[in-house]
């Protein structure tokens, strides 16, 4: 029973579907029928005009946004934990040219207003060290807890005021909009999000992600970074296709209602052994290796998360059985 | 009726039942069953031992190559038509850090040792001139002319002897080996072929090529420059699913022979008008613009290439009565 | 006797004074007050508001400038003799990040609005070729042609319409100037240049170059791009010092105008073994090499230029004596 | 009375006669007799063969040895407050292609075994996190602490271990040496160093520093990626006639020695406001900010390093009686 990670999940049949239709001939690249719908459908979800772009891993998504919004000889703000730094092999150093992420603090892979001012406060005003340009936040973060719109709007007035620009990595978008109930809009572009990248293939998605640009200017810059660093596939229709399925009557709310319910149950089952709040799909424990050796011996599959922690993942597909089970085993530890 | 291109076809029934077929959980990343399936495959298909990595697109398993093949600071010859050099937006210098491209003249996007030969004469052996690391050839070219086992080895000695790597942009190599009949070991490795972008996109894949290293030495290095180039997809056993199907009893070769008989049944309804022999299953025609037009007004659709001249390319799906009636259109013209 | 290249001649008097001059603790950097007076003696030059930069190398100059220019993803038009293509080590591409070279033909590695308007004409303005963003010329010219004002002025119309930026690379600006007489304004903004490498270190300088912005507005990016290049010296004031002196008195105009009367003096003496004509400071004479021997043995040093071609650099210090004994050797050839 | 940096002293009398005496025609680039002695001079100076390169700026000679040491993909180990961090503006992604720097934790700037192994520790040997390649510590560090040769040698072992290169940064190597009486081999290759930034410019020269590399075989690539960084002058004739008056007769040791005294000097007039040990030319003071303005106003010019501390730096020009002066007048705080 798979709960090391929501980004092995199979995809969601309706999404399958969608890729079998998608099979007959159309246009190359992305002038397909299908692609050109991404820009609509996204515009509608977020109510405003917005450009989106596939591609097929999120570190692509991430790394054209930073790319396009922070040049080489300046740095972007991101927290310690973040995924563009720890688990995305540079590709931010080798998408921007050599930009640098800062790296923040605080709980959870969250940081405040405050932890990102005083960072800034930090750097002379000067040509010997790297001034910052942009802002990158995880929602839900890499520990599973969850920004608010009001925060993400926090962090957004203080961008505009410093002049700096507004990533969201939304592997798990989804997820975090299932739990605050908020909006699309809400949680971004109000917020002052600049770009966002939006995860679907750990919700139920095969292998498309969407780069969503709040700030339409920057399709042109995009379009072209997308093609040069191989991102530009030349059948595109199998992935818009995937994602107008996701998007269609709420597909990928539904998927990350069900992950994080299960969450919420298995977080149930040993409060006091919670590390993080859950607020997403992700769950930390603090259980000691025989403990955690007694779970797989029963069949969970989970990383250990340093000593005396595990991480838990569940996804848009885990069993009402799986959980019970597994719900049990923690509640028997 | 399409001949703009072959990258616009569909994907191939057994290719979509065997995603179908692996739409169920599995390890991330490339450690999936179907992943590890690969080395394998594509070994025993080159009777040597090699590795292979999926990658979505002709333009990330190129430039992957040629960074691993040439550092940033050197340069890599190439045909002045190389796909590489006109049609990917600049990537080779995005993946390899700033080499340079030095381009050869050739008929048909087809070089030989002599061309390449006097090139090097050209270049002065002193700090102040980017100095070679690397060849680059396209097989199929471009002009779809194809490059016979011993022309390969030709330049592969070449290569050996001064000292550079050796790469083959294979978008079409099944279309070439249909031709030429030739195994796939006389045509790479035998021949000095370092590393192969090995395409399956246009014959019959849906979104999957293969690289595949004739010098397993440099796998961990592609490996983490595919990672960093957000080329790891998360779900890579559906791209490892498509080609192992393509493999599968040689249905990439069925495929590519198709193909190439209809290229072969438009090129005899033209002789006089070609204007490059058709070796595989590109088409180039000597047509004026009102012919071109009364082509298109009879539903063919192609793309000009220059004033008086046409491409027309076909695939493994393309149906005889549009192959016929095509055929048919030309001789009449 | 040197004739190989005027880069490797002596320093000027009133160089080496200055630099002895300057050797007195100041602020580090270009914060010190020779710095700091570098902005506006080029003003005052050049009869507009410039922003001036020392470098040490007009690499450094050219490369950084068409760093600013021109982002990592689009070309640069340039001849293909260009220094920048052929004696910088890849350098453009390095410094922008991978960047193209877009390489033009013309007589004497000048070019004409014609000639970069038809290779404007060949790219397709799609995503998947590179797009241009910027011109750059020498002037003089690799083999001592000199674009006049007027020459200019079309390619800065050209390069405005198609929202081009335009670089000059007068590593020999001097005696381009030294020959036409016209202004330094008339030669570069008003003509729409936007950045220039003022070369001095041909022409009396030791090691220092200016990097001239007629765009004021890209000096603050210019500025972390010199840092982030190891380019910002600890004590500038040695660079700012020679400058100064060079620009002091019209002494970088003297040196000029001594180069290039000596080489119309060789000029003179075979006109009919001239390849190109003699407009600054190189001469390029069509001597067998049986005779280029002879002129060896008798002292004179220089590059041979292919085969049955050398080419000949004067100096601003170049003696009177060593003149005239070339010349009688050239005559009596 | 100065005491800001080092950086911004004068050139010592001997390297300005050096400079003045090279003030002739020679070879151009680094062909001339001055610039061929270097590797001879600085090989026996490390009683060993060594190549040796000069270069304009420690940052250059830092990121130049970076950029062979470790490929863009991987990382370099460096103390959070190493120069190469902190002030070259993001130099070392630059010319590394975007390598990362792995931030260490030490007292004063300097790093232990024990720490760099634990950072290892925490890399997870896969694609997705950034595998290092090389270790850079400064020496003496920016806080003025020193290494002795058997602490870079217990570096130096950890690093052979593990497969990582080395690098010493030392712009302040010769202010070491002084401390320690150790030899420059024992400090440099004998303790396993590949590369040393050999400072001259904050020691007594006017522009030129060296790069060491105790590896020869990397003495192609470090000549080709100079030239493609701008930073091989056309006359480097008068970098080589600094650095071989700097090493003639020990003048390095020389002005180090006064330096280091001077600092001395300092650190006695005050060692309960000592921040740090003293161990070269810096000292770190205690001091409130009324008492950083009275000496401001008694005509000390020097930097505040955060709230209630100060740093002085002296200078091997600096002297005797502004030390006293400034001696006193700590002392009377």
């Amino acid at each position: 029973m798979r709960f090391f990670s929501d980004n092995a999940a199979a995809a969601h049949p309706k999404v399958m579907e969608a890729i079998a239709a998608a099979n007959r001939v159309d246009t190359a690249y992305d002038g397909d029928a299908l692609s050109e719908r991404l820009d609509g459908a996204f515009s509608e979800l977020f109510e405003t005009e917005v450009r989106a772009f596939w591609v097929t891993t999120g570190t692509a998504a991430n790394c054209l946004a930073l790319a396009a919004l922070c040049p080489p000889y300046r740095s972007i703000f991101c927290h310690r934990d973040a995924h563009i730094e720890v688990d995305e092999a540079g590709a931010p150093a080798f998408f921007t040219g050599g930009a640098k992420l800062n790296l923040l603090e605080g709980e959870g892979a969250k940081f405040t207003v405050d932890v990102v001012a005083a960072a800034c406060e930090r750097i002379r005003a000067d040509v010997h060290q790297v001034q910052p340009a942009a802002i990158s936040i995880t929602n839900a973060t890499e520990y599973g807890l969850v920004y608010r719109a009001a925060e993400v709007a926090a962090l957004g007035r203080f961008a505009k005021d410093r002049g700096l620009a507004f990533h969201m990595d939304g592997a798990r978008f989804a997820n975090a909009l299932a739990t605050t109930g908020e909006s699309p809009a809400d949680m971004t572009w109000r917020a002052g999000v600049d770009a966002l990248s939006f995860g679907f293939v750990k919700n139920g998605g095969l292998n498309a992600e969407a780069l969503v640009l709040f700030r339409p200017e920057l399709a042109d810059e995009i379009a072209v970074r997308r093609k040069r660093a191989g991102h530009l596939l030349s059948k595109g229709r199998y992935l818009a296709a995937q994602i107008l399925a996701m998007l269609d009557d709420g597909l990928w709310l539904d998927n990350a209602r069900a992950a994080n319910a299960a969450a919420q149950a298995l977080a149930q089952a040993a409060p006091k052994r919670l590390t993080y709040p859950v607020e997403a799909n992700e769950i930390f424990l603090k259980v000691s290796s025989a403990e955690a050796e007694s779970l797989r011996m029963a069949g969970f599959d989970f990383y250990d998360w340093g000593p005396g922690e595990i991480r838990l993942v569940t996804s848009w597909d885990q069993r009402g059985e799986e959980i019970e089970r597994l719900t049990s085993a923690i509640a028997a530890l």
